[in-house]
């Protein structure tokens, strides 16, 4: 069996797969950013029961990704939106879809433009000091200061020469 | 029951989710980009079972985002090491650690940096053309001119005024 929660891994991508992780989670997330708002057409482009569907938008909505807002009275009726936290997926949403696409044997079936120029949209990271992009080989990582000490870190110590190794470890400049 | 696969989901997002849309998955990707190789530093510092993680080591070198490279002779050792497809998954995985990052009530346990001038590796989409960082608001989408219809196109079309609505389609420019 497979831990449930990722409570002992004190890491950033886990933290935002606790929220994001399950497949179809994410399929809200870029259904939402092409323009789905209603329950309904929700549930037609994904195929999954309404009993589904209710609990992974509810889990959206109480996590603060997606707001449910009424658009209609007597009856009521209510859409979903993206707040600015679901919004901030879309570099990984973009970045997600760019690897698929890539993949041989698949043809992309939507296109993206930028507005006002026509150019294509990539996602990408960059150095937000000198501005190149970095692939993972260019950048290089330690344990944040003061922050609490996971099993995850713990770890890292026993297996610290092969990562030490593999990654040197920049120290941090006092200034 | 939710379908257990996308196939009617001609969606490059849903293709990348087909291989690393278990939680578990990305992790492991985290992991061997930090520098993890072998089986059992990827247990140790994931917790889960050797038949989990045997099989989804094994999914990700079938998918040829892993390789399984012998590095010892008698008796045979080997360790895991991603490929150019593989490594291609860090905008990925980075946009996901940053979003994860910016959630309330987290401290990121890992700082990143650029190697060669010390700034702060982003993840963000940008133009390709003109060069200025894009949210989803600045993108426009419009289905590939000759994909294979999907089950989504066509329910596209009964939901169309409302993504056009949301989110105007750009005509392609003919030249």
């Amino acid at each position: 069996m497979l831990p449930s929660t990722y409570d002992d891994q004190n890491c950033s991508v886990a933290r935002a797969l606790e929220i994001v992780g399950e497949r179809w989670t994410i399929l809200l997330v870029r259904d939402a950013m092409l323009g789905i708002r209603r329950f309904e057409d929700f549930q037609a482009r994904l195929g999954v029961s309404r009993a589904v569907l209710s609990d992974r938008l509810g889990q959206l909505v109480e996590h603060g990704v997606m707001e449910r807002v009424r658009y209609q009275r007597r009856p009521d009726r209510y859409e979903y939106t993206l707040t600015e936290l679901g919004l901030e997926l879309w570099p990984a949403i973009k970045a997600l879809h760019e690897w698929g696409a890539s993949l041989t044997g698949h043809t992309p079936p939507r296109q993206f433009r930028h507005r006002d120029c026509g150019g294509r949209p990539r996602a990408a990271v960059h150095c937000d000091k000198c501005g190149e992009e970095l692939t993972v080989d260019d950048v290089v990582t330690f344990p944040t200061p003061g922050a609490p000490v996971s099993r995850i870190a713990v770890l890292e110590e026993s297996v610290g020469h092969e990562l030490a190794r593999e990654r040197p470890l920049l120290q941090p400049v006092r200034g």
